[in-house]
């Protein structure tokens, strides 16, 4: 019997699988191993890789066999449906760009990239401004054309890119929650942490000992290390793929607690990956289910686990019995105020659980206004400075420090950002439901036994792969639509009282 | 004005070259960097990679731009024309041998790997043999597809796509004369020896500085680091491209001087690589013009730079500053004694200069005879072991050290073994030229100055990458054909004066 529709759709998609999974290795290649002399070679690597990867999705011969599948779908079962879907998704995005414009777009963020590098380090916006208009104004071509093509909103359209399904209409009220509510919550808990005693970890440990022990916790936490490495990078990322997950991680040898709640951030990444259902490995359903979701799992275990009373307790031990640290500064009420203090400060990404989500809002803010005409790349470094200054009672010491400070525009990642928060209610969502399934959670964790955890994870989350979108998801463990409360509680449990 | 054929083929070439790179790095990181339980995943994306680039390399659109080129090539220059061979060649075997061969040798390669590896554990040729067979047998049937497709005798065919260009005819006289020299000089070589004292070198040196010492030997010889890597696997090999090469290696801690020598031989490789033409990086003739060459230029710079007098003088005090050994057996002349020792044995990949050839000279008679059906796979070990006594007077103690020792006939890979002697009689042919056109070679070898030795490679063969085979590239430089003269120069000057 020749394959079918949906079974020869099956076998495409391992081959995009494949060249995906390649180029993803040759990615992670160039961040931790390749010498310095190569980054040209690379990138025309990817590039070809990425002209296959894209010829393959779409081959006039995809689309009739999607057609062939939809029409003879009766015989799939609830996981093929859901493939047929996901793979119709990746090829309605794939084929609704022209060449022309991918490759302009390609180009030009590869130079706006280079260029937001240079004016970053001499903080000087202007080098930038030029780069970042065309940017974006190839993107706004970019997010019209898939709008009209997946029938979104333009904005809406990008979102769908990184997190699908997510919307604006989804993501405004949770942040109008926020906004109401974080200016007070701020407040009260830097006045209420302002009375309290807190010694600096000074302490400094070697790279050497520190690797060691972010091994010993990442092995604690279920980490399979013959199906992933961890090593080092400058910026901490999961890359790989399900079966060979490629963690990176920073140290400070000034800084043990830093480089650890990196480890147990992406170790949250990391486990989603490596649990995504063996089953479908290689098809679109068997992915994660975009941004919003794997940042869930990176702040679950980064935020709700890694800097809690529970988790501080294993941590203490863990401590003490490695690197043999003693002293009042190592004591767990003080690792735990180190590891909960809330600071205002310029900067997202040391930004702490309570400020982050400011940061988050004001980008989303900006860019849709970017996006939307209504502001202008010449006035960003000013009206950023206004909306920290008003929103965080923080001014900028430089645009390095302001507006240059991410790289995400210059890539032409608009609707990346409120994945940053959506993940975090998301985490919120689910620890609570979490929480009433399994009372048992803090003992657990206090006494370093991760597998019930991450075995609820695989059931809820990891093991659904694509099947079901982010707010399918939060709606079918929680039985509640995607909203701002069960965030709102945690911080005021954690910080307020 | 629309690019030419010529220029067309250049474009496709390129992506050929970024397809075969991608799949060049999967394959270094599977050795040095992969976790083991990603085997399987990635075989398959290796495939995956294979099945494009064949694709590419055989689309009809490559065989008429082919034909179009040829006829339109009077404005191409000496290197383009060349190139247009080059990719010819590299259609014509790609396109040879029909897809259903291809696919049944892969799989039964695939298992024989794994059953050879088995069979050499338990040293039981037996569980080897039925695997054999069927390589064999599909093998054979390839030889001869390729030898009519080529017009070249099925044997030649195999040896062509290691080492384009060379023949058995080239090989036989070559081999004729080392087995009519060898058993004597072997044997005149250890009484000259049995005389001398030799010290062994037990000192233990920790694999980190093993390392920093490879490192700096590597710098001194001129390995760009900023486009190349040193890392360590059970077999050293050296990987990657041009401009981003990989060399491995393998630290004993009992042994340094292994180690060391070991590194030398790899970054003959990989300076050969390194050293490619730059303008025609990514094209057919950009390429090295095979294993021969490729071999005599690691062989050069082990056997011939390393092993000697001059070089043993700038080793003993590199090893006197860095790693402060000292004592008799460190002196220079128990160093030299003990690198260029003569020893009959068993085994190929630890023979010495001098015995090294009988081993493979066995390999090149026995595939042959294989190919042929002149010898039976059953009678393998008794014929191999009769050989090796008669030959060179040794008795493998079991089919592990016997005919299982090897993982190239389980792969396919016949028509790979001259190319390792004729890389020696290439190099020695070299040599020869290089010491009449640089008369101070010994004084900078001695003095660590390998400045000028790696120039005048890179002028002579390097740079010349796959322009000219190596038997036309040896005619060029030194003015005479392929023939065993100079090596045997080389070893009655080395081992008998």
């Amino acid at each position: 019997m020749p394959p079918s529709p949906y079974q020869q759709l099956e076998n495409e998609f391992k081959r995009l699988y494949a060249l995906r999974s390649a180029s993803s290795l040759l990615r992670w290649d160039a961040v931790v191993m390749m010498p310095r002399g190569s980054v040209e070679q690379r990138g025309e690597q990817l590039a070809v890789l990425e002209t296959e990867t894209h010829a393959v999705l779409t081959a006039p011969k995809i689309a009739r066999l999607l057609d062939r599948a939809a029409a003879n779908s009766s015989g799939l079962d609830e996981w093929q449906l859901a493939n047929l879907r996901c793979m119709r998704r990746d090829h309605d995005h794939a084929i609704a760009i022209p060449h022309t414009l991918i490759s302009r777009l390609a180009k030009a963020t590869a130079v706006a990239e280079v260029k937001w590098r240079e004016a970053k380090q001499q903080s000087n916006f202007k080098l930038f401004a030029p780069y970042l208009q065309e940017v974006l104004k190839l993107t706004r071509d970019r997010s019209q054309i898939l709008g009209q093509s997946l029938q979104l909103d333009p904005y809406d359209a990008l979102i769908d890119e990184f997190s699908p399904g997510l919307t604006s209409a989804e993501i405004d009220p949770v942040f109008a929650s926020l906004s109401q509510r974080l200016p007070a919550l701020i407040q009260q808990a830097i006045d209420s942490q302002s009375s309290e005693s807190i010694l600096p970890l000074t302490t400094k440990v070697s790279i050497g000992k520190q690797r060691a022990l972010a091994v010993e916790l990442m092995k604690a936490l279920g980490f399979p290390f013959d199906q992933g490495r961890l090593d080092e990078s400058e910026h901490p990322f999961t890359g790989g793929i399900s079966g060979d997950i490629r963690v990176t991680t920073r140290f400070d040898t000034n800084d043990v607690l830093a480089g650890l709640m990196g480890v147990l951030h992406e170790t949250g990444h990391a486990m989603y990956s490596q649990g995504l259902p063996t089953n479908y490995r290689g098809q679109p359903v068997g992915n994660d289910a975009g941004m919003a979701l794997h940042e869930s799992q990176s702040l679950l275990i980064e935020m709700f686990v890694g800097r809690s009373r529970a988790f501080v307790r294993y941590l203490h031990s863990l401590l003490a019995n490695t690197l043999n640290v003693s002293g009042p500064e190592w004591e767990v009420d003080n690792i735990y105020r180190v590891l909960t203090r809330v600071e205002r400060s310029a900067i997202r990404v040391s930004a702490d659980e309570l400020t982050y989500p400011v940061h988050v809002m004001l980008r989303y803010e900006l860019e849709r206004e970017l996006l939307a005409g209504e502001l202008q790349v010449n006035d960003l470094p000013e009206v950023w400075n206004q909306r920290m200054q008003s929103r965080l009672n923080v001014t900028p010491a430089s645009d390095a420090e302001g507006c240059l400070q991410d790289i995400h525009w210059s890539g032409g990642a608009f609707g990346y950002f409120p994945s940053y928060v959506i993940g975090a209610i998301i985490a919120a969502q689910l620890v609570e439901q979490l929480r009433h399934d399994y009372p048992a959670l803090d003992d657990d964790i206090a006494a370093g036994h991760f597998t019930d955890l991450f075995a609820w994870l695989q059931k809820h989350v990891h093991g659904v792969g694509n099947r079901l979108n982010a707010s399918e998801l939060v709606q079918g463990v929680t039985s509640r639509p995607l909203s701002a409360a069960a965030w709102l509680r945690h911080v005021e449990h954690k910080y307020l009282e």
